[in-house]
């Protein structure tokens, strides 16, 4: 189902089932979280989500749900796989950015939305489909679309379970950058960023969403970063040109 | 002041008041309450509330506010109406959404922002103007406006008092649907979807907008829809084709 | 580095370090929070931050890091003394809008998030920059920036330290009013309005944007304001013409 590559400083992990249009089966998750830890253990950088063959992801794999209709303990297994896997990509250290092409239905906006940030082509479309199939949404992946479009969008998406296009998706925030931009621009602009200062950014932009506004720890890399080698090497970089 | 038919799977609550712009006395709220009661206690699937006349709500009616300025009493009761009838609109199991055509004012604001979507016409015009009046707003009411518009806008719509048109309301969050978008085409989208899916995706929304990233109650909810009967249909409907 | 004029309703604060685009040295941030505490004092009504020359604010000062690099008490000092002018601000009771032309970078961004508003004229450029120097933003304005573009946008701004123009601002909610409005206008927009509603609206957006649903001291006030003299002169303000 997935592919990872993190031989250089970008791990790349692909949906790889392009016949489904990446639709994720229950055991998925399993392997996903299981390659988000081998890219965490890697020397890579930055972390970058896409699909293949035009697809992100068109959701969870249908043809799973009549066993999970059948099987109660079958239905909890996979709440919590897909839960394990997808806070397993949320608290990766490194930065990661979904770059999304065509359809990102269902569980693939949730996977989207574990990621930093969202990159939409302008073949990316949008739908949060759960109402349409009469079952629910994870509630810490309703959490995570309000902290992006607010509640308001947050109803309009979940309750009609209608499409949108990339452009809709930038202007409600569900996207951060939108058909203008490369992946392998933002890629970059990050790589040619400090490590040390990215892990510490990320960390702070999750306590933040989480409602802290100070924390001792944040404090004490504040000043940490200043006194270290990082700076030391921008502050000598220009007098050495 | 109002009006309700609830006799289809749409309740269709109307402010009908148009000759003063559907600006709600001090005795409103109660009605209110008691009419979104009368909504929750119907068969409706889905609340639409418009305003008769081209006017959305022009707020709180000023010929009210000498006999607030004289007796303490008084506006302590104003206060605790308006609020009950907004957080009993706000609680409604079922989605509600704001159908809004010219003047949204003042308390009409924290009335349509009540609802769970608003949906602006054209003809839409929108104002938060206590500042003017030398009044306040509600805590709820702000705290409403920033989780839809963020604390830099309701800064600007609070502390100015001016008024924004439809493409403008939209563009900050103050609507999610603006100019392009018909109501009926809306309340369709949503009527189709399933009951039991709306209900526990609306909890997840008021849960996530409280802070709350994950609830026992939502799980159980969760795994039980993916039980469900709603899902066995959705998944017989294609083959009975 | 800064000049205060509050001889009128309006208190304005200026960066006037044109020559260095207005960066803020280490030792600034204290004649900062002195200036802020004057303008607080004052009967100014209203606080307007701008930058002299074109440029409001570079950021910190980097002839200052070298430094702080060899000297771990002076780096505590520094942010010590940043939060603290950065939070007086944010605590002045009265209105604070930042008047923003040319760069707005690293600090410079935090100064004009610790204000209410944020108004981008055309030459405006915004970028906050920590990552490209090996060092971190404070853990309050990371939140403060959360709250304002959410935290996609966020990862966006802090990964990168890429620069976005006035409009990409007013797009994802940097800053609240673009190119087409004049701080002027919105400065009398302000002060044609009730004090004692201003100063009261404020404090319900900061406890809003704290996660506050209800506050009794706001209850209070809301009562003690429909019976106060602000709405009295304005309720007899159109008998008299």
């Amino acid at each position: 189902m997935f592919r990872l590559d993190c031989q250089s400083e970008v791990a790349r992990l692909v949906l790889d089932r392009p016949a489904a249009r990446n639709a994720i089966p229950a055991a998925g998750w399993q392997e996903l979280a299981g390659l988000v830890d081998e890219a965490g253990r890697s020397s890579a950088r930055l972390l970058l989500l896409s699909g293949a063959g035009g697809s992100f992801c068109a959701g969870a794999d249908l043809t799973d749900f009549p066993a999970l209709q059948r099987d109660e303990a079958a239905r909890t297994r996979f709440r919590e796989g897909m839960r394990a896997a997808l806070d397993r990509l949320r608290e990766l250290a490194i930065p990661t950015i979904a770059s999304i092409e065509g359809p990102c239905y269902g569980a693939g906006v949730a996977l989207a939305m574990a990621c930093d940030l969202r990159l939409a082509a302008a073949s990316a479309r949008f739908a949060i489909t759960p109402a349409k199939f009469g079952i629910s949404y994870p509630q810490q992946d309703v959490h995570r679309l309000v902290e992006l479009v607010g509640p308001g969008q947050a109803a309009r998406l979940l309750f009609t379970g209608l499409g949108i296009d990339a452009e809709e998706a930038v202007r409600i925030g569900l996207a951060d950058l939108g058909p203008g931009e490369e992946a392998e621009g933002l890629v970059a602009a990050i790589l040619a960023n400090a490590a040390e200062s990215l892990a510490t950014l990320k960390r702070a932009i999750r306590l933040a969403a989480a409602g802290k506004r100070s924390d001792p720890e944040q404090d004490a890399r504040f000043d940490a970063l200043f006194g270290g080698g990082a700076l030391a090497r921008r502050l000598e970089a220009p007098r050495r040109k």
